[in-house]
């Protein structure tokens, strides 16, 4: 944890998970995808699949929300959860099937798109996270992605070496999750993690929520790898 | 079903619900607390401590939406199980606050309120037929709030013995629930079951969707009773 | 938290979860229907609906412990849950039928009992924290129940004025709820719900744990209540 | 559907289920792992990782089985699920361990193999089927590893290109489950969801009780396979 300090304070619970698995972080954070992202060079079925899969995704996604406003434990929380679910249905998702009509890919297109096992993994992992455990076990399964993604874009806006602007065909990818609406996204979330630690005794339960967040960081890894896969295979 | 068949049509799988449990809707939608704000003499501390309860009521009925969320197969169905639990949470909850500050009860003091037994059986039966059974058997559940009021709201209104206007204390509850926006929210609570039974097989399951419910209906009798046994004691 | 050291040693978590609710628990284990039971004054009736509802609550108790193998964390808390899953389904349920037979009720009969409020408040209560929160929060919502009838069971026998033999019609209930097998099985409860809020930040959560052990309590009360107000219908 | 009608009889609501997805139930039955196993000729460290797996996998099926006691509708479906997390964790979890320690493999160890992608994309999806729907749609999601498993052994045994004995070092996986402890359960299962079927609208959910089906076996596929990209890695 180095460049995104802003985003992810030092001593913050997040923080500390990041710094439990940094080997995974970097895995997640720094894979060829994200790389192919920044310079351009990633192939075109390869995001294009991204694409559909995270349309799948953001299914789960909104279903993980929709499960932490049932478990959350009073009104402050119950409506930030609450408010993700609408910002995700409502939102996420419409821009989305925008953009992805932009590439020529219809939402009943991407509705039709089996499922691939590397999204399975990683929302239903969630999901059991979520029912399993409380909500700040719930919440150590999302911070991966929604926590990483602000990383990523934090660092590949910070780096000189990202190419930026119409020349890249990603750069909108670039601009959203390095943009001060996502930011700020990724800060109510580290900080409410931090909140739902204290109240819940994340000191005590370090390790198990570690081990929660290396693995959902892992499948993370399993999900661009997904992308590069597909592309390969076609 | 007699006098409101406009809201919950013959042959609806609502209808057939309330069918198989005549005795259990009658003494419930013409229960006593109901007759008592339809010519205003229900006791004040009757009505001061259902609204409090319905404070909690209504936190853990977004909870049960949340769940539907969760539960639901298509987006359809999630986006509209979500947009309930914003009403709930960002529109009806403040409502609600304001009504009761109208009172003078604040939301500080409903939220310090002990939660009457008879609101724990209710809510949290609805919750767990959700976990239980499928998004059918969670609707199954809390359909007798939802159609119930609706059902006492139209047959107050047109009944001419009703006492409306400032004379009646309970008038404004009596025309939240026979008015235009909250019959809507019923017709289309109707019919989204009537999609749901025939997707989810409602036909081979009417024994056990009715038995559900009934017990459900049985609930709302106690959550009325509720409020006439604290006047008494009181 | 006086007469039943040895079952739940002082400075346990169960007994501070005890001494954070003593009125509650009070209400609870020095209940009008227990001291029937001591001194063989309380009516049958009120006992045989008890045993009617308890048929009821025993099923909804082994489904609470099965949603503990689930949320368990390791092997062992897996295994010892699904013990008392099976030794509730196969054994507590096969006693209480044939203790019920001896006194006229047959299992069908009590299968069609319609489940009491108080049952379903209870039951559905602690279902629900067991869903919202973690393992944690679902033995504390369980622990009124399981420590409180061994704590009672402890107090009848301690106390000279409990009428003891045939001459008390409840002498079985008081000799099992005392006796040796019982009471293992609450010091390992005890010892279980130690061992977990040490893993899973007990200290840092007391507040919500001590506010769902007094609900359950207060909603043993209403059990307890339960069969008297039944009796007095009758 | 033809080498396993005694064990899936025609026209049983599985058998229907796996006629709706042959391409993937074939993918499934016939992998190349599977074919491996019958001439003996798989990898031993394609084996070896399987059974390193299939440890975790286990305690993720013995919490399904669990899910299922509790959504399960009357005791008769509670305990036969019951019985099944007892048989999982009290007999078939020390039957691995001891079979897996034969072949040098410890406890200790497999416990602490991280869980492959592969298997938490099944084993995850089968316990959010469980949450979503209810128990006729988790049995839908366990079944192509229930049934598959049995018709794989009955297929196998009934080939004379399998290779049996001593000079097959899978031989003893051939035997168990083909053995008639197997077609025991599988015949069961087969049972069970019939009634579960009839009893909960299984035709008029077929199609998306398929969908669930056919998405299991697939996963199944990815279970197989990761056992064979292991030993590639390697």
């Amino acid at each position: 944890m180095t460049d995104s300090t802003d985003l992810v304070p030092a001593g913050s619970f997040c923080a500390r998970l990041i710094d439990a698995c940094t080997a995974s972080w970097d895995a997640y954070t720094r894979h060829p995808f994200v790389a192919g992202m920044a310079d351009g060079a990633l192939p075109q079925p390869a995001f294009r699949y991204y694409l559909q899969q995270d349309y799948l995704f953001l299914i789960h996604f909104a279903r993980a929300y929709a499960l932490a406003v049932y478990k959350a434990d009073d009104l402050e929380d119950m409506r930030s959860a609450a408010a993700t679910v609408s910002a995700l249905l409502d939102t996420e998702m419409k821009l989305h099937v925008q953009y992805c009509a932009g590439l020529g890919m219809t939402e009943a297109a991407m509705a039709a798109v089996p499922e691939d096992p590397a999204c399975v993994a990683y929302t239903r992992f969630v999901l059991d996270r979520g029912h399993s455990g409380d909500l700040l076990d719930l919440y150590a399964a999302l911070a991966p992605c929604v926590i990483g993604y602000g990383v990523i874009g934090a660092r590949l806006v910070a780096d000189p070496a990202t190419r930026r602007g119409a020349g890249n065909p990603y750069d909108a990818w670039i601009a959203m999750y390095s943009g001060e609406d996502y930011r700020a996204v990724v800060r109510k979330s580290v900080a409410q993690i931090d909140r739902l630690a204290a109240r819940r005794g994340g000191e005590a339960r370090f390790g198990s929520l570690a081990a929660t967040f290396r693995l959902a960081t892992d499948l993370e890894v399993g999900f661009w790898q997904m992308g590069l896969d597909a592309a390969a295979r076609n």
